[in-house]
Formats: C-alpha cells, sequence, structure tokens
C-alpha cells in the first residue's frame, strides 16, 4: 500500500492507495496551515490514522507528496506560494525521518498528470500536458510516456509564463504571465469588467455588487445558460488557448486536459478552449489538431498521483 | 555506418559517420533548392558520392535526416519555411524507396541537441534545452537523458512561442512571437533602430546605409569592441533571456546551450543572456541558476545528431 498526498494551501488530503488497481481504499483531510514543522505533524497524523484503520491490508510502501509551487525531487520544497510559511523546507527527508517510509515529492500538478496519464484523460496517449485552472495556473507533462521532471522537478510552472512582454504586472510582480489573463482570478476580473460595463446583469445580481464578482459567478451565470457570461467565457478561452498554444509549439503534444477548479465549467471551456486553439496555434493547417479534454479525476487526481510515483519509485529501490 | 544528412534553405549537408565515437568520416554538400522530388534526387546524389568514396568501410546501416520546421517522424515533411516547394512531402519513405536504407527524420534543431547532448555542450547534463538563433529561433530539448520528440516529432518550434500577445506583427503573420524580439533578424531591426537614432555609427559606416544594417554588422562591431554595438548586444540579450525563462518554466532544465548563427558572437552573447536570465527568470531566487553555453559542434551538429538518432533506430529494429 502507498499513501499519497495532495498539499494545498488550504488542506492536506490523504489517500491510502492499492497500487495495483489504482484503488483508493482510504481518505483523510487536515487544514494545511502553519510552517514547516506544523505541517510534518499534520501530514504525520494523517498518515496514523490511515495505518491505523487499514492495519489489515499489506504493510505500508512509501509516501508520496504533491505540492503546489517549487517542491523539487530532493524532497525539499523550495518554495510554495500557497505556504508562505514553508520556505526551503527539507519536508521529504522530516518525513523519513518521522515515519520511516520513502518519501517521494513533486509537484501537484505533475502528480495529478501521471495520475491522469494511469488512469484518467489521458490513459491512451504517450504525449500530452495537464493544465490545472485555478486560483493560478499549472501544469504537468506526460512525453513519451514518462513524466517530464526538469532538473529539479521544477518542470509545469506554466502560470509565469510570459504572454504580454509589455502587459499588466502580476501580483507576483511579473509582467505579463499567462496566469494573469486565465486563471480563475482573471476569469473574475472579466466578469467584473463586463458588469462594471453594463454587460453581466446575471453576476451583478448574484454579487449585489460589480467588486464582489469573481469566477464563480461566471461560473455560475455560464450553468445557468446566460449568454453574458457565455461572451465573458469565449474572451477567457482565447486567453486559455494563447498560452496552450506556446505549451503546444514546446513540446507538441496531441492532447491537452485540463483540470483544476475551473474545469468544473465542463464542455462549454472545452469546447471553447479546443476552438480557439486551433484558430491561435501557429502553423495549425500543417499539423493534427490538438485534442482538448477535461481531466477525469476530479480532487484526488494529486494524491493519487503522489501515490503512484512513490510506488514507481519503491519499486525501482 | 550511418549517414547524417542536414536539409537547409541553401544547403544539404551530408556526412558519414562511424557511430561509435560519432566520427565524422567523410562530408559532402550540395543546393537544396528545388520540389520534394528534386531534394530527393540530391540526396540520392549525396549518399553515392558518400558510399562511392566510402567503399572500405563497414555497410550502411541507414540515413539520418534532420530538418527545419515540422519534420514529422513519419518521415513526412509537412512544412518547412526555408523549403516553400516541398509541403507535405513523404520525403523519409521516398529516400528509403530510392536507396533501400532505412530512414529516420527529425527536426534540425532536435538533431542538433541530441549531438551536443552525446558530443557537446550537453555531454555532462541530463536535462537541458538547445536553443538556435539564426534568421529565426529553433530548439531542441533532451530531458531525463532522452530526446523530447513530442507526438509528431515537432516538439521545439520555439521562435513562434508567444511573448506579446498585443504585439507587433511578424513576417508569419503572427502577432508578437519571441522570433520577432531575438532572432538575428531582430538584431539587424535593433542595429538599425540604434543606427537611425545616431547611435550605431560604426554599423552605420560599415552597411553604408542604415537600411542595409543586419545582424552581421552588428556581430562584426561586437567583436570589434565597439560600445554601441555592445549596447545594442544588452537589449538583444533581454530579449533572447524573455524567452528562454519560458522555457525554464516549463521545462526546468539546468543548462540552455546556445547555438545558430548567432552564437558565433560568442562570450559576450552567452554572459549577457546568462546575466538577463537570472534577471527575469520568475522565482530564481527560489531555484538553481541556469548555465548559459554556447554550442561546441557547430555547423556540424544537426547532420551528425541526425546520424546519431537514425543508428539507435537502426539498432532497435
Amino acid at each position: 500500500m502507498i499513501i499519497g498526498i495532495d498539499i494545498g494551501g488550504t488542506n492536506v488530503r490523504a489517500l491510502i492507495v492499492e497500487p495495483e488497481g489504482a484503488l483508493v481504499v482510504d481518505r483523510r483531510r487536515a487544514s494545511s496551515s502553519g510552517n514547516g514543522p506544523a505541517l510534518v505533524a499534520t501530514i504525520v497524523g494523517l498518515v496514523d490514522q490511515l495505518v491505523t484503520a487499514n492495519h489489515d491490508f499489506d504493510r505500508l510502501n512509501g509516501i508520496g507528496l504533491g505540492v503546489a509551487g517549487l517542491a523539487g525531487r530532493s524532497g525539499t520544497l523550495r518554495w510554495s506560494p500557497n505556504l508562505p510559511e514553508v520556505v526551503e523546507f527539507p519536508l521529504g527527508p522530516e518525513l523519513e525521518e518521522k515515519t520511516g517510509l520513502s518519501v517521494t515529492m513533486t509537484n501537484d500538478a505533475s502528480a495529478a498528470a501521471w495520475a491522469e496519464h494511469q488512469l484518467g484523460a489521458g490513459r491512451d496517449v504517450d504525449d500530452f500536458a495537464m493544465v490545472t485552472l485555478g486560483t493560478g495556473i499549472g501544469a504537468g507533462f506526460v512525453m513519451g510516456g514518462r513524466l517530464l521532471w526538469g532538473a529539479e522537478g521544477y518542470a509545469g510552472e506554466v502560470g509565469h509564463m510570459l504572454v504580454a512582454r509589455d502587459g499588466p504586472f502580476h501580483h507576483t510582480g511579473q509582467q505579463g504571465p499567462w496566469e494573469h489573463f486565465a486563471s480563475g482570478t482573471a476569469l473574475g476580473r472579466l466578469g467584473r469588467e463586463a458588469a462594471a460595463a453594463g454587460h453581466f446583469s446575471v453576476g451583478l445580481a448574484m454579487a449585489e455588487s460589480v467588486d464582489d464578482i469573481d469566477g464563480h459567478h461566471v461560473g455560475r451565470a455560464i450553468a445557468a445558460g446566460d449568454p453574458e457570461a457565455e461572451g465573458i467565457l469565449e474572451e477567457f478561452c482565447r486567453e486559455v488557448a494563447l498560452g496552450l498554444s506556446n505549451l503546444v509549439v514546446v513540446l507538441d503534444p496531441s492532447r491537452v486536459v485540463l483540470g483544476g477548479g475551473l474545469s468544473g465549467i465542463g464542455e462549454p471551456l472545452r469546447a471553447g478552449v479546443e476552438r480557439w486553439l486551433g484558430e491561435v496555434l501557429p502553423g495549425s493547417v500543417h499539423r493534427p489538431a490538438v485534442e482538448v479534454r477535461l481531466a477525469e479525476l476530479g480532487d484526488d487526481a494529486g494524491a493519487i498521483g503522489a501515490a503512484l510515483l512513490a510506488a514507481e519509485a519503491t519499486a525501482h529501490d
């Protein structure tokens, strides 16, 4: 058995997985607040709960961690925007010492990509990009059937890709990153801009003031079939596609899988992004169309992928 | 023995290689003008010359082709900007029929990256990006010690990466691609702009008119130690670094190798790009510095890499 853990800014999600069929046997959750040692204590607590509740299973072979941000293969969490108190922290080694288990750490979006490759929307392709659209944008890549880690394990920090060298400054201080235009935060901004111009009355009614409109209001209005929200989504899908076109010219995936919170918008998002990608991709007439699909594993993807990667690492030991 | 061939817009360069030590035994060259059948005839002629002149060697095991543009793994050349008459042409299968040898085709920059990985500036790293700065910009990636092909073999078309979504239109029709800002063509434009503003008197003297200044004049003025040309290079290095920072956040290479014609500028280019990359790379304080090196194999890199990839493909048959 393997434990897979997804560490986000709000919650730590832990699963126990039977790696043969990647069957999720049990799951637990806790708050992820605090510094490095507090995070270690939280994770150790979740591991204890899972082990105690499942003591009749085979022995535990390892722990896989998926963490948003620069999560190094060495087990050191260099920097996670969602966990500002945990910088340059040797999370992997600390956990190994406390649990006696081997720990494999990776980026949460890379872990999710691996899970989708093994079990979900990337099951039948060797070269695909998983892009998570949430508060920010993350990505994981499977190329030639293998997870693309990069030298340190930092591959996929695509939210920081420059798409507007003379554009607006993002809250990170970077000028013109993709995340500024195509994240959930950006969708909220498009909604506020539309409402301020008198073109999003449904959203304004839901949020009660222009300033309170966020991406969720746009998503709910799309679900309700509001044509103004669909216009906002159209603009948003183009922004998503512009960044995806960079990933396609660099990596040449045959498929893009959209995950993260915004993938809950569903088919209107998928179809809009796929159509715009065909429009904006340079040389698209000379190459096969890139298929866009929605992720299939939902919120469990990161933890399951982390567990599967840990199972592989353990098998190679 | 393996034959490696690099097909550019002007010349076809053919080498015969002893793959054990990747020793180049002999080389030939011909013009690459004309349509698909003419190109096949040219290549067959070069192969015949090499085989005739080297008949005392072991039998020939295959042919590797490196071609600028969308050169598919299937052997079909979809589209090459340098070979406008050769579109959707089954170059690989046609050559196999004519020569009776197996043909492996890839992008020229990917081939060059593989050669630099085996024999040159990427010898000692598993994760690196080779970027060729010439009339346009190309790239090849080695990740986890393997060449990154992509689904069709089209990975590395980085010149088309969007870096200015509201920026100027490139001659390809795309708005704001990296190539517009950081190719040899762009260096010439920076030189003309500087000269028009009265800040590149050495270049103006060399070219005799502002409109005749190109990237070569800037390169020659840098070599001569002209401070105005060094200022132009500084601006240019920042443009190169902005696009490289996208490759680094996406792929996480530990090293970038600069090849192509502009790498002839040498150390001033390398040092400037490395310094600017440290400046513009998001989160650079939290990750190891990315090393920038100059390519080591020169104009032979593409043909040698194509030969080495063909040798591997043949070994797997």
